[in-house]
C-alpha cells in the first residue's frame, strides 16, 4: 500500500495532460494545473505542440491569456514571446535576450489523439513507455468518443475505484449497478504485471444485458468478460465485452462480438484535485455512429455517479489524511496497485537523491 | 469570564443535536457537524436514531449518503453495513467481520421532539439531567413550530445576545424594538442556579402590547415580564408573559393570561458556526393554530436581525479572537453566564487529564 | 527594487481612501479595509468625515452596520456612540464612560474630493505633504468623472504598469493599443523626483488621433505628449496631451489644445488587494458634458483590461512571491519607482525603531 492515502505523484512518468483536440480550440492554447505546477500548452505555427510554465518570467503574467503567434507563444502583457522549449525568441524594444530570459518547458508526445507530459526529469523521458491505445489511430481504430472530468480526488482514489467493481451494486444502483450480489461473487483473475495490475471478472454461460444483445445482435448465451489493467502511473484500460458461448473466448477474445474499450486516464492537478479523462470505443456496432454516442450516453452519467461519491470521500480524507482505512477482501487489487504505485515511487526516490518531502 | 471570546466545546454535556422532524425526512438520514465532528444520524428500521460518525472505515466515504437498511446503514460505496451502535453488521463479500470494522458512535437520546447527543465520555452520559421541555409533549403540551437556523457564530455568542436584552431597541429598530430606553432601563432580576443563570425582568402596572391584547383578551392594564433562563452548556428557556394587574402575578404566574414559551438551543459546529434551534410555543389561544403561526412568522424575521449583526460580529472577532473586550453594565447576567460555563469547563479539564489544548 | 514583488505598506503616507461621494450615500457611512485594518469612514451631523476602526469595543459588532446619530456613529448592537476622534460619547444604561472605552481613529482629510487616511504615527500627519490636484476644485477645475475598481492585485503591481506603458500594445491591442512599435519605440524622458519618479513620452510632428481631433478641433499635425508622475506611495499623475506644431509645446505645454488630466490612486486593502481609484478630467472641451462622459467611457474599459490581466498575474506572484523576475530595458521608469518606494520604507523603519516584519 502507498504511505498515504493520498497517493504522492511519480514524476518520471508519461502522464496524460490532455486529449489533442483540447488544444484545438479557437486560440491554439490550453491552460492546466498538473502537480501543483500552471501549465500552458499550445499549437505553434509549424503545428508541433509545446507545454512550458504558465508564467512569464519577465513580470509573471499567465502566459495562457497570450497569443499564439509566429516565433511562437507571447504574452499578453508586453510581448515577450517563447517558442515549444520556452526559449524566450522576443523581447519588443530590445535587441539581445538575456540567456535567464527563459521559460520552463516540459517533454510532450502527441499521440493517437492524447497529449502526454513528462513532470520528471527530461533526460529520462523515454517516448517508447507511453502507452499503446490503438483504438484511436490506425488498423484498429474503432468510433470512439472522449471527454474530459475535473475532479476533487487524489488521483490513486480514482484507481482504487475502478479496482474494486463491488462498488458497482450500491454506486451504480440506479443505473447499471444490478444486484450487488453479481459483482461481490463475480469471479476475479488478477494479477501483477511489468507495468501494474491486471485483472479479468469472467461470467461464463449467462444471458447478455440488453445493451449487448442490441450491440452484437446475440440470439443466445454468452460467455462475458470484464478486464481492467491499471498501468502506472495513472491509466487503466478497459475492456469489456462477450462472445457466443461454444467460441472458445477464454482461448481467444479476439472474435467478432461485443467488445467495449474504454482507456481511463488520471492525472494529479494537486494532492487532492485530479483530471480524469476517459474515451470509449465501440467495437460492436462500428459503423453505427449512433452507437458510440448511445454508449457515451449510458456512460457518461454513470462516471458522474462515481465522482459524486468519491468526491465526498475526499473530502472525509481530507480532514485526516493519515488516518487508517480499514481493508476488506474486496480491495485485492487495489491493494496490489497501490503496491505497484509505491515501489515505483520508493525507486524514484532512491534513484534520485532528494530532500525529505 | 471564559478565557476567550470564542468558547471551548464543554464535550461532557446534553447538546441538542436537532429536531427529530429533522431526521425523519425521506431518507431518514441527517448529515450534521458538531464540534468539528461529522456526524451522521438515522433511525434505524425498529425506530431507533443512531449517531455515528459520518465516515466509513473501509474507504472514508461519508455514510450519510447511504440508505437505511434491514440491518443499519448501509455505506453508498461498497455497502459495508453498521447498526445504532456503530458496529459493523455486513460487509458484502465476506463472512467474517474483523474487530476494527467500525465507526465511532454517540449517545442519542430522543425525547419531547428534540434529539439530544453527549459529545464527551459516553460512560458520563446521565440522561437525567436533560433539559425537561414539557410544552412539546404530555399534559402541558402546547401548539408549538419549531425551527433549524445554520449561524456563523461560536455558540456562546448568541448566549450573550440572549443575556442581554438591551439590544432589542437597536437590533430590533425596526421589528419589535420599541424605545431603546424601556430596555435600558428594565429592572433586572439575575440569579445564578445550579445549571447557569435567570433573570426575570418584570413591567409592572403596563399597557400590553398589541400581540398580547389579541392573544389574550386584555381588556385593562397588565402586569409583564420575561424571563430568560440559561442553562448550561447551550440552551436558553424563555418564558414571557403578562397577567391582569391585581392576579398577583409575582406570587403565581401559573394562571391564564399570556404565555409564550421560547426554547433556544444553539449547538457547535465549529469554534465559529453553530445550529441555532428555536421553538416557539403558544400558551394564549392553544385552541387557535393561526396565533401559533403568527407567532412563528413575527419572530422569525427578528431572530433573523440578530443572526445578521451577529454573523458580522463574529467575523470581526476571528480577526483577532483573543483581543479583549470592553465590558459594560448591561452586560451583567451575560457575565453570569460566561462564568458558569467556564466553571463547567474547569471542572470537566480538571475531572479528565488531557493534553493542553 | 523593492524586496518583494508584492510591496509592503509605507504607513507614515497620505492614502487616498475614498472619493468624497463614497461617503454621501443614503446612511453616510462607508466601510473599506486598508492595510487589513477595518475602517468605518462617517460624516458627522457637522458635516465632518471621521475614520474610525470599523469594530466596536464593547462586543466587537461592525460601527459600519450602525447609524450616525446626533452625538456621532452609534453601533447597532448595544448602542455605544462613537464621535470623530473614536471617543465613546454614550452608552447606554450608564452615567459613566470608562476611559478604554474607544476605538482606534484615523487622521482623515478630506480635500477635492479626496479623502485621504494616515495610517502611520498621527503626529506624523502633516497635511501639507498631500498631493494637489487642482482640476477637480477652483480656478483650474476642469469636468471630470470619478470611478472606484477594487483590484485582487498588491498596489505596486499597478504601479508598476502606468510606469511601462509598452504593455499597451498588448493588453489594450484591441481597444487603444494600436501598433506596439509605436509604445516600444516611443523616446521617454524619465527623472526621479524628489517624490517620486516622472516620465514624459513625446510624440514630435504626429497626426493626432481621431479623439484628439474630435477634442481639440486639430486641422495639422501636432506635438504629442504623455507625461506619467507617481507620486509616494500610491498616486500617478497623467497628463496625457497635444497642441499644434509650431507653438512650442516643449517650452509650454499650458496653451489651449488637447489636454487630458487623469488621476490614478491605488490604495493597498491587504497585500495582494487594492482599491483603484481614478479620476479623468475634460481639458479640451470643456463646456461639452457629453465629451466628459464619453471620455470616461472609453477609459473604462481599457482600465478593466489592465486589472484583467494584473488579476491573473497577481495569482502567478502569489503561488512564489519571492521568485525573482527577470527585468528588461521597458522596465527602466518601473525600477526608479520601485527604487524610490524602497527608500522610503527603509527611511520609514529606520526612524521608527520596531519588531521585524
Amino acid at each position: 500500500m502507498s504511505d498515504k492515502t493520498n497517493a504522492p505523484f511519480l514524476r518520471n512518468a508519461w502522464w496524460q495532460a490532455a486529449w489533442s483536440d483540447e488544444i484545438d480550440n479557437e486560440r491554439g492554447i490550453l491552460a492546466r494545473t498538473i502537480m501543483n505546477e500552471p501549465i500552458v500548452f499550445f499549437r505553434d505555427k509549424s503545428g508541433k505542440v509545446g507545454a512550458v510554465e504558465d508564467r512569464c518570467c519577465h513580470r509573471g503574467a499567465p502566459l495562457s491569456h497570450g497569443n499564439v503567434v509566429e516565433k511562437g507563444l507571447e504574452c499578453l502583457y508586453h510581448g515577450l514571446t517563447f517558442d515549444c522549449s520556452g526559449k524566450c525568441v522576443e523581447i519588443p524594444g530590445q535587441d539581445s535576450i538575456p540567456p535567464m530570459a527563459n521559460v520552463k518547458s516540459y517533454p510532450v508526445v502527441e499521440r493517437q489523439e492524447f497529449i502526454w507530459i513528462w513532470m520528471g526529469d527530461p533526460a529520462k523521458a523515454d517516448e517508447s513507455k507511453i502507452i499503446d491505445w490503438p483504438f484511436h489511430e490506425g488498423e484498429k481504430k474503432l468510433p470512439h468518443r472522449k471527454a474530459t472530468m475535473p475532479i476533487q480526488v487524489n488521483f490513486m482514489m480514482m484507481i482504487d475505484n475502478l479496482m474494486d467493481l463491488t462498488h458497482l451494486g450500491y454506486v451504480h444502483r440506479k443505473t447499471i449497478g444490478g444486484d450487488p450480489r453479481t459483482h461481490v461473487n463475480a469471479k476475479m483473475d488478477t494479477v501483477r504485471t511489468e507495468t501494474g495490475v491486471k485483472y479479468v471478472r469472467w461470467m461464463d454461460d449467462c444471458n447478455p444485458p440488453p445493451t449487448y444483445v442490441k450491440g452484437a445482435g446475440f440470439k443466445g448465451k454468452v460467455d462475458r468478460w470484464q478486464e481492467f489493467e491499471y498501468v502506472l502511473p495513472g491509466s487503466v484500460l478497459q475492456w469489456s465485452g462477450a462472445l457466443d458461448v461454444g467460441k472458445g473466448a477464454r482461448e481467444n477474445r479476439e472474435q467478432d462480438g461485443f467488445h467495449l474499450r474504454l482507456f481511463h486516464g488520471i492525472t494529479p492537478a494537486t494532492e487532492t484535485t485530479s483530471y480524469y479523462f476517459w474515451s470509449t470505443a465501440n467495437g460492436y456496432r462500428t459503423d453505427d455512429p449512433q452507437a458510440t454516442e448511445d454508449m457515451y450516453n449510458e456512460i457518461y452519467p454513470t462516471f458522474v455517479e462515481d465522482v459524486d461519491i468519491m468526491n465526498v470521500q475526499q473530502e472525509r480524507i481530507n480532514m485526516d489524511p493519515d488516518r487508517p482505512l480499514v481493508g476488506i477482501k474486496a480491495d485485492h487489487a487495489l491493494v496490489l496497485a497501490r503496491r505497484a504505485l509505491q515501489q515505483a515511487l520508493d525507486e524514484e526516490r532512491s534513484a534520485v537523491p532528494q530532500a525529505a518531502e
